[in-house]
């Protein structure tokens, strides 16, 4: 998995989630929100951003998921924690059981020391107090007491996944804030970027204007006008920023 | 829209729904809670009050809801914002679709700006960090990043409507509070308003006997002789009022 | 119901929900984790815990759930509340309905008063911001201003019943903290208290490992290695607790 | 239990539970049509019809509910097929659960020969297919081939419970048809069994109106006129079953 | 609205709705199958194809939708019966409430005598076995003896609503076959058509290749030389439909 | 995969999935059954059986899932139908997803020409009439005219997958009658193959009393004599089938 820039890491942290949907809306893409997953910690100013490293539920078996599959240091959901690279976002296909917690405080902790961005799963995390406090950022399905052996085998990671109703490639781009988690296909990672950011300042600009009391039209969307007095505002503020 | 006069509108803003409940209940009305609806902001001392002013969204279609279709300042979301009466509160039906937001902070700017009381909603919005932050009363089904367009086409107004299955006519008074959001008809409002105030200061009086320890039995519900000792206090706190 | 002794009162108060389902799952017990059901209050440091008292209702029927049968002083909803022991926890099968609130603030300020531990049911309450408020312990399924009536019929108490999907016999040990409620047949309370409290001696020293960067494997789970250390690390805090 | 007259069965069994809802909602009665139960057998030209008698089931515990309980011939389960009275419907609260049978073809075999009058249950059974050649009316929520107890436990009978969302109370009738099952509280089916055969002979005449071509306005609903023709209609039926 | 006409309307009674589907897929079209909306008659040789007229309900409230209310012979639900123009589908916009029934046989054979091609909704119906032997195609979300006041309020027609989740304007071409209900935007009818007849030959022809034995690779999808046999076919045959 | 032994298939070919979930449920197997699938075709005298050939499906994504993957003869949903062997079961993943199908009748005239056993899905199929004609065994979560495109992704095969709620790891042996679909894990197919088929025995002995008017007490259960008697008239009938 080939790193993000800083570059680009820093602008999908400030933007929102609501711009990046509209710039996927404009380029054809409509399934890129994970339904039924949010933030279980206060998601702060900057949003977690990531590739995502998959990793695969599938539901338990009594004969084979028993307390006992603990003590295999291989078990496939500790193994998971490893190898998840530094800077990247651990996603959990959970078949989007409600019920049963897909991990807890320990294994969190773990991505945490080795500086894992975060992890999103659409189902419940166990311990849930203790991670709320963890300054680790957890996207999931609520919370429940239950282990993961009650309906979870984890059986595979890096493969293609779906989490929330979504496709997760390895190495998409995973984004959350406080409305919620967005997949960016890694390829358009740099372009979605930039007009997310655009974006963002010309809807700052209309935004001071409807808190003056502009009506919306001409402004909410922007007409020529508008938009000339946007980039005049900018290139003011640029200079500013400058002197 | 013939407006609601201050009067209802202030005993309104400070009755629970509960007890508005309890009142409707009492008249026949079983379906006036709106399901899966509640307070996006933390809700305060007052209630959300105001006549409604529907927006009725249909399902989109490919080819309509592209995003070139903000381009008109015709569009009906947009449209809907600006006639929505000061004092009103703008209600949406998104059809009980939870995956795609109904609007956004720009627009619930707009709506604060121009005086309308509040914004509700049977779907999510976006934008939903700030819009916590805007002090203006959004009850709505959650969150999501999404586009309206993705699964919303915005077709007509002050038309009656369903909002959290429940029967929106144009008027209807709509109050939320931190049990969600109750639908009031039009021409009960007034007497509704004073059952609810009076059931109120007599629950008062009931709970401040069962904080000091009395039994339920006798006291909730009141017997002939809890009754008297209520009006009691009551012409007593009047007369406080009054010196 | 015999009460709970003292001593396991305290060691179920500070163990963890998930905790108590490892310990279950462990015996066998898979489904014990009440689904839908969570915190309306704050919880603070120690967990709800107590035996239940069950309440159940049964779906309201139009021409005997009128808002009169409120002035019979015997009717089951108010009754339930003066027998549910002081130190009991009552629970209400609601049936899942997620729409209809089964109780508001005066019966469980009467609860309180009585020093029963807390409320548990599988349906929302009224009044939810009171409630709040009241520093009694509130397990349910969100908000509703909706009178009981609506939907539910208080039937009988002391029976067995189902609260979100989990069997509950009169004396069960309820167990809510902030991941949930979770239902601890009677006959084992004792042993799983001890078996809980040395789990999360254990896990304790474990996560001081993991903070301070150890690798999963060997610590968790645990080697042979990592439990003799454990042991040494335990006996150590003993005797500085002794000293 | 009282039984049902032989007449007022005789009727039940030819009208519609379409009928029998709009004369129960003419009284006040919106809550009494079991959501997602239907007929399991093809229904024939009569009505199920009887007297309910209830089987609660709560959810199964692992140590409780285990393949040896049915050594027990006291289990609560069989035991609820003895005493289930000729004539009678056996209903079963499931509490909705769609995954786990509550009963197959060897109990249902039993009811049968006993003369029970048939079963509804909001749950599914096993062994559906031998159960659907059985010529006994069955009503429930689908199939599923595992065992009772992989969630339920039957714990007490002939107590009101909830069936499909309904309030069932012991001797309340049982309607069953192809649109699917009706409670019929028990003090009312003299007097709504008589209003329903009148409703249907009106409508029946109406269908043979519209049938030839009728404009709905002034014959459905009736108007003066129609309800005239109707009543001669019927004298002249009458006379020619004299006749 | 403008009626098909009969060679559209004849293609469109042929071809299946999955491969309407792909067609309007090809078109950027995915959202336009009806949710929980299926045949209750057994869909014969031909498909329901029709214009649709849609009828739109809102939830019902307690002191307007009583049962005196269909003593008016203008209201709503009946009124539509009369507009709605012989060969167009009515289609009615339940909400996709799964209890309440929205119409029984006498207004289903109303509209069979009056020529409407079928019916279309996203609910219940009620009288169903009557419905099902009228030879008249209704297309819907089961069966439920529930009047329609229970939870509908007839509204307006003839405006665009939402049925099964899909977008339905006046005019748009509704067609149902045994795998549901699509709704073909009205623009697009004529060369849908066309395509979808075409897809249809070309699929006859390797459905008997695959019959015969043959692989997948190269037939389905076709190659190049798979192409040329099917046009080489398709000659023969219609040379054959000639001679 | 080593394929089932003749003798094997032929006995679970007779016994039903009901009796099979009870001799999973005493080895301590409750999740078996598959949720939300059931018999597209009408199923006949003899089971489904074969071991699982699992093909998992992913959500699909709107650049890489367009139409004109089809042409690529390696596209996944197509490749799979190929390697599926000769008395095997394909099963698919569709994550439940209800709205879009998996396959349409192509597809399933290759499979049932290359003599695979059947076909199972959690989610769909198209052209559904064609293939309940098709005298191939399809379980599946009813039908959809959408093309798999409009969701799915096709992303591998012969993986361990979860289908309906349940683990099913390739070579499992699938058991489909009208109840619905079991999976049994590959290496106790022989034993509880035997023991289902002694069980079948036993109560086809019982019911017979049944039948005959026998109490539940004794019989079923089946106490010691019960037993005797089974075992008296079982060698009976041996001998019988001998003579």
């Amino acid at each position: 998995m080939d790193m993000l820039s800083n570059e680009i890491r820093e602008v999908l942290g400030r933007v929102s989630t609501a711009t990046l949907c509209t710039q996927l809306f404009k380029r054809g893409f409509h399934n890129i929100f994970m339904r039924g997953v949010s933030a279980l910690h206060k998601p702060g100013r900057l949003n977690l951003v990531g590739p995502a490293f998959p990793l695969r539920n599938i539901p338990s078996r009594e004969d084979l998921d028993v307390i006992e599959v603990f003590q295999d240091p291989d078990h496939p959901q500790r193994k998971a924690i490893e190898p998840a690279p530094p800077g990247s976002v651990l996603v959990q296909d959970c078949r989007g059981d409600k019920t049963v917690a897909c991990c807890g405080s320990i294994l969190m902790t773990r991505l945490k020391v080795r500086c894992v961005a975060g992890m999103v799963a659409d189902g419940p995390v166990r311990d849930s107090g203790a991670i709320e406090n963890l300054e680790f950022p957890v996207f999931c399905a609520g919370r429940s007491p239950l282990t993961n052996l009650t309906s979870h085998h984890a059986i595979d990671m890096d493969l293609p996944i779906g989490c929330g109703g979504v496709a997760v490639y390895p190495g998409d781009i995973i984004i959350g804030d406080v409305d919620g988690v967005v997949v960016l296909p890694r390829h358009l990672a740099g372009e979605v970027a930039a007009d997310a950011a655009e974006q963002e300042d010309m809807e700052e600009f209309i935004l001071g204007k409807v808190r003056d009391g502009a009506f919306l039209r001409g402004k909410y969307p922007a007409n020529e006008e508008t938009k000339r007095h946007y980039l005049n505002w900018k290139r003011a503020q640029n200079s500013d920023g400058i002197a």
